[in-house]
């Protein structure tokens, strides 16, 4: 069922100077960055040769990053977003192992415009997961 | 300098838990698990189309994921491991930019029988940050 680990999102408090982190001390490509208001953050995209990291800073009064970084005030690593080729397919296969979704269990527009579900850390091993259908 | 990502490491508290998660609830091709005692883990490689997920179990009394893990009994994401071509190179250049290597600064035979160094945390937007040379 899985496919690509589409990208590992590092949650930052300063999206500057972490765009400067990964550009100039580690040497990697970096995108502009792109507030995206909906999802209540801004993102920086670092273009490693096979996955994407993507850099989120918190935008606005609302953001679904703002507690972690409460908790994780240096920044840390947020979410892992895996590919699947169908969204539903997936979510009713993890639901009937007892897996819970987050929200109320329907697919939304993603931050790359592609349906995606979240998954409770709790039933992860700890880990935040986000499916991407791609 | 950064190359592919190699690897994200989850730490977690049973590995025949999170190994039957990503196998049959997720559907990932997963590894036998490998007992590395000199790195004080029990690996599970969980192998997707571009990367790797590594499951880590704490092995022995000493290991490095232990303090981890009582911060953390559910588990979660340890570090991130990104390829670089030289070590000694890349490790130079993080030095003149003020970054900290942990440890002794040299690198060690990391569970992959390549040369490895880690990153301190604080210097990389919270993120445990391993280099392997490839």
């Amino acid at each position: 069922m899985l496919g690509k680990l589409n990208h590992v999102a590092i949650a930052v408090p300063d999206l500057a100077r972490a765009t400067a982190l990964y550009r100039d001390t580690l040497g990697a490509r970096v995108s502009a960055p792109q507030a995206l208001p909906g999802h209540g953050v801004t993102v920086v995209f670092v273009e490693l040769d096979n996955t994407k990291v993507e850099l989120l800073e918190p935008l606005g009064t609302d953001s679904p990053i703002a507690a972690f970084l409460a908790r994780n005030p240096d920044g840390g690593m947020h979410h892992l977003c895996y590919e699947v080729e169908d969204i539903i397919v997936a979510r009713d296969r993890l639901k009937a192992d007892g897996a819970r979704i987050l929200g109320d269990g329907e697919p939304k527009i993603g931050a790359h415009g592609k349906p995606v579900l979240f998954l409770h850390p709790k039933d992860f091993a700890g880990t935040l997961v986000e499916l991407e259908q791609v």
